[in-house]
């Protein structure tokens, strides 16, 4: 396991202008958001989220990921079966018509139209540039099915939900989480899981208010390195 | 995720008596162990595992699992691409020769010996009977692929490990989480995973005895039951 990036703290429901009614469009500055299934030619751009990631939690010691060691680990299996990533798209304008995304056998993608007080400005937009120069990457969450014994089925793992730094506080985070347990409830899975640092207050805070149990007792143990390889010559 | 059994503590090296030269057997009784990949017809062995796992850690209230929705759920993919299932099993007397369990084309069980001060008394040997009428099945490890996005690359997350009480404390906890390590190893994975409850202490031991490391500052966020269920409504 990774880390898990906080996400943004929830976005407070905005509240219009008196002077707007209560049914027209919000003044702002509408942010389309679109969430899809990744694909191997997504992967320079997830190699990038993972590295802010990295950053973000100071854990750079930790990052050696390739562009080729996730080209070679992702999207070999069907998507939910084995490793996903979900994509986070924005747009200032609506995401294009009869995109190749749209009929993706295996996944519909979910738009959500985010009202923001500010045009986003993206110090990044040009790295970050995806289907068309409208529309750029902003997030990614990978996660992958766990099994619960105890109810006998599957659920999800999500290993890491990042949004960059410039779309937080928006509530894209929720938007990614959301998505992965919708996609759960759809699969009748029991649970979607995941950590958090428990100094991270606001994320707890923003999990819980999403419905996450934190649960107090339960400490990671890993064998990794050196201390796992030796049991490769245990015979 | 389901809850970790504790495994039973580290067994001491056994100190043979003085009047027992270096290099001769110890005196005892043997106790062969293996470990093999759990099929389809393992599953009532399995669901009776699980539930006295869940009446060891006194949470039976959330043991739901039965033998259909374990059948539903567990071998529908190749072995160690998803949910895996390695069986304990012990034999006061050698495994058969040419078992049909070592042709099998995904994984050649591991068999050890184990030296036991007193002959174990069973008293489910009936329920738990296994391949001939000496072999019982005293535990089982379920396991799956997790992914490291700052490694870029797999490991394996142990979901549960559990020993029977009636061979608890002889060194078989180590054998069933060493197979894993050892299967980790072989396909080039990077981490072995699992969780403890931080209150067991003596779990807690043997694990950084066998070389893990306990992360500190994780806590499982879970997302579950009507929790869980809005999402699916959420459009």
């Amino acid at each position: 396991m990774a880390a898990a990036a906080p996400p943004p703290p929830p976005t407070p429901t905005p509240t219009p202008p008196s002077t707007v009614p209560a049914d027209s469009t919000p003044i702002g500055h509408p942010l389309f958001s679109r969430v899809r299934l990744a694909g191997p030619s997504d992967v320079p751009h997830i190699h990038k989220l993972i590295h802010q990631m990295a950053v973000f939690e100071r854990l750079t010691h930790l990052f050696s990921a390739t562009e080729s060691s996730l080209s070679a680990n992702l999207f070999s299996s069907p998507p939910f079966r084995s490793f996903t990533v979900f994509i986070l798209e924005v747009s200032p304008k609506p995401f294009p018509e009869n995109s190749p995304h749209d009929s993706n056998p295996n996944y519909t993608p979910v738009v959500r139209i985010i009202n923001s007080d500010l045009p986003v400005e993206d110090p990044e937009r040009e790295i970050f540039k995806s289907e068309n120069e409208n529309v750029v990457v902003a997030g990614f969450v990978l996660f992958f099915p766990n099994f619960s014994t105890f109810l006998g089925k599957p659920g999800f793992y999500v290993e890491d939900i990042f949004v960059r730094e410039c779309y937080r506080r928006k509530g894209l985070g929720k938007v990614l989480l959301s998505a992965v347990a919708k996609q759960a409830v759809k699969m009748d899975y029991g649970r979607v899981e995941w950590v958090v640092l428990d100094w991270n207050v606001n994320a707890i805070r923003f999990y819980e208010e999403m419905g996450a149990q934190i649960l107090p007792e339960w400490r990671i143990c890993r064998l990794t390195g050196d201390s796992l390889q030796v049991y490769g010559n245990d015979n």
